[in-house]
């Protein structure tokens, strides 16, 4: 997605080999004309899926699940992070360990949110280690919800995130993939951008 | 605003005299129609007000302020609520409590994302002891930005955070107004409501 990527490539700040802030656009400021696009080529991929829901995680996946959302003309629903739970009789809950930020969190929605009928599509900012993936696919498999992939803005291919995933079974559309963020810049898997 | 109203009547709980939940539309699960629908409410309000950049606090604030930045054409910004903060050198941060959850959060924004320049427009999910709107306003004020006002989704109005931010000659814009949430029913400041 070439609008992405040159949003990237301009704003995006190359921290160390292993992490790309997105901050200006996706992580803590949001531009809502690109989370249109990206909501808008989410939704051409998967609209042949007769999607229900989105599932996502709080708070970088909501602004491109609500645009999908819209385009789709669904419902979606945001799983909630805590240090810790309890009260958890309502709902589904998954441990998700960060590696970026070296902690786990339980991750979870309540049970009524999400039901058996529901064909899922799962959106997140990044995929790395497939953690939060793994976690949210295993609360959409407690639910007895058809899961029928994973929409992801920002990919780093050089972690294995994705392998995980497809190594299930499960579909992964991302709409940037990084080869590398070697020598403080990024380079993408299709190096080719219409610049 | 009454396609709000209605959603609130037939979709909110009421868990007790203070507090209503909306799970299913705006708090956990969202409803996009319904989102975009207020985004443009927002944007009606504050058309004439040069709106540069919204503020808001994760999570639920994400979604309404994401509609009404579209509608406006600006972008918006999330506050980050964190137990406690650590290299403070480059936010700006306040803390506040909130009375319903008994717990106090830092909320904080990077500096870099809030200029002097900006006409900003802070919206959230509710308004009720006001101390999340003081904690943004704070934010705000920090970075030397023009704080044109409020917008609030769902604002309880048997509790002083309008009295409070009115009191300090804040603009305050809900959308929806609850007079009082007694015997286990939605009673709104404005009772009509073409159904």
């Amino acid at each position: 997605m070439d609008v992405l990527k040159k949003t990237i490539l301009s704003e995006g700040k190359v921290i160390n080999e292993g992490v790309l802030k997105v901050d200006s656009f996706l992580n803590h400021a949001i531009k809502p004309s690109l989370m249109k696009e990206i909501g808008e080529e989410f939704a051409m991929l998967f609209k042949s899926n007769n999607i229900t829901k989105i599932v996502t995680l709080e708070s970088s996946g909501i602004a491109p699940s609500l645009m999908t959302a819209l385009s789709l003309d669904c419902d979606l629903v945001f799983a909630r992070k805590r240090k810790s739970l309890t009260m958890t009789d309502h709902l589904y809950s998954a441990s998700v360990h960060s590696y970026t930020k070296q902690v786990t969190n339980e991750i979870a929605v309540s049970k009524e949110l999400i039901s058996p009928e529901d064909n899922i599509l799962i959106i997140d900012d990044f995929l790395a280690n497939g953690q939060a993936a793994l976690g949210l696919a295993d609360l959409v498999h407690q639910a007895n919800a058809t899961l029928i992939g994973f929409g992801i803005v920002i990919e780093k291919s050089f972690q294995p995130g994705r392998q995980i995933l497809e190594d299930k079974g499960y579909r992964v559309e991302s709409l940037a993939r990084i080869a590398n963020l070697s020598n403080g810049t990024v380079s993408f898997e299709d190096a080719t951008i219409k610049l």
